[in-house]
């Protein structure tokens, strides 16, 4: 492995700078090497292919909700789920070095940024949004180009990683925003802690264990509460289920559920082992620590 | 009721030519008089201050997940849920008439629309994309200001509001891209039967009711599996389930649920009276007819 000569080389989506490579610092520490890539599915396949160590992929975000193509992408890929962050998503107002509030007059970013930073433009009409790419790129575009009066909506970290200037910060409509990313590695990997963690709802559940999973029922009335009984009836808490369709498959669906527990104690082995009895299809995600 | 003496007026978020549009079509018919708003909390106002009869609003994409925002609205307000569609989203390329696919040299379209088209994108790669505002807005906006070999993608709606010329239709990588929308009215409104319906699994649930919910639980292990048995023990169909932290009260959590049954069938108000003792807060948002 590549990690054990030096710095571990994490593969995320977008660009220097995005929320993902705060995911990283937050998972890995300051010493990993962020490795962008354009799209979900390379970024698995830079895992697969060797060319990364980790991966780094959002799971869910607070408004937005989950990612359904990285559940898809995680069926699809033999990786294991390691480990676990959330980062608030902060919207800074950044400008190149020399451009100031009263000089500004256009911003730049992606458009689910501008549009949650409505108050924002509300108070200053004058200001018009222009959408772009991506919120770190938007970034990197107005230091390089230097269009006039232009400014971006980005992370600190974009600000940073651009030498580019923070002019207000926090310009986001609800504070609520956090995005919650995971750590995939190849399976049969350790689990790790992660670092500085956020916990959106300010209490950190210090020293549990969370194991993620994917299954399927039968079309039948009744088959998740039966399922469910594999975890209610041994008392562990589930922290997430979510139903989608199956493709092509009229009338039977794909859960994802979280619980809390750690996949090699007793009783979790014992309502895993029971789950797959009720399943059709089990895929166990990973057990990691919860933050 | 002005919808009485005329036409029915919808509120939908975004520009005419928008796929909620076509939503609006699909529940009330071409008739219908569909009414623009920039967002979607300003939609339900529109409802609210009688300014339109009905509103049309996304719940979920296939590709995208649950549209949190409006399951956010719908408890804030107390309308009703009276009728569903399905919309598959086809992406069409679309430019002014004059300009060919071979003069095609830029492409605009909400940043979501152009990454479900990268397929199209990577076969041509001499056609930028450049993100814009709005799907339908962006077929707007090359009609209105014919920048040079520019084009939009958009649906066919957008196409013939604006009236533009589709150069490629179905340019979209996943065909199995749908949305669904819901009709929105006043409490105590009669459900109504949406009309051409398309459904994503492609077999219609004939005659079939669908019940909408949202119900929290006290933060106690089994809370979702006894809250569940409410339905299971009817032998009732869930078909979504979905659960979604609640905002400053960490571990505790509302779940979005539907189910087949009509809320006036005695075995679906047992199950309601059932399901009321079992949680914390419930909220019926509609029985309609299932697509």
């Amino acid at each position: 492995m590549q990690e054990k000569r030096g710095r571990t080389r994490a593969a995320f989506q977008g660009e220097l700078g995005a929320f993902s490579q705060q995911a990283i610092r937050q998972l890995l520490g300051k010493h990993a090497v962020p490795v962008a890539r354009l799209r979900f599915d390379t970024v698995f396949s830079a895992l697969k292919a060797g060319d990364v160590d980790v991966a780094v992929i959002p799971l869910e975000n607070t408004l937005a909700g989950s990612v359904h193509e990285n559940y898809d992408l995680l069926l699809k890929f033999p990786f294991e789920i390691t480990a676990e962050t959330s980062v608030r998503v902060v919207h800074n107002l950044i400008a190149p070095p020399g451009v100031s509030f009263r000089t500004l007059r256009r911003v730049y970013s992606h458009p689910v940024a501008l549009n949650q930073c409505l108050d924002f433009f509300a108070k200053y009409p004058a200001i018009e949004r222009v959408p772009f790419y991506d919120t770190a790129g938007s970034v990197k575009m107005v230091m390089e180009q230097q269009p006039p009066g232009a400014g971006a909506i980005a992370s600190e970290l974009a600000a940073a990683t651009y030498n580019a200037h923070i002019l207000k910060r926090g310009i986001e409509d609800d504070r609520q925003n956090f995005t919650r990313f995971c750590l995939l590695e190849h399976a049969g990997s350790k689990p790790r802690a992660g670092r500085h963690s956020q916990d959106p709802s300010g209490n950190r559940r210090k020293n549990q264990w969370k194991t993620s999973l994917v299954f399927s029922t039968k079309n039948v009335p009744g088959a998740l509460f039966r399922a469910l009984s594999a975890l209610a009836l041994r008392d562990l808490n589930l922290i997430k289920i979510e139903s989608r369709p199956l493709r092509g498959k009229p009338w039977e669906y794909m859960f994802y559920l979280d619980f809390i527990g750690r996949r090699d104690e007793p009783n979790v082995k014992n309502a895993l082992a029971h789950l797959a009895e009720l399943s059709d299809f089990l895929r166990i995600l990973g057990s990691y620590r919860a933050v």
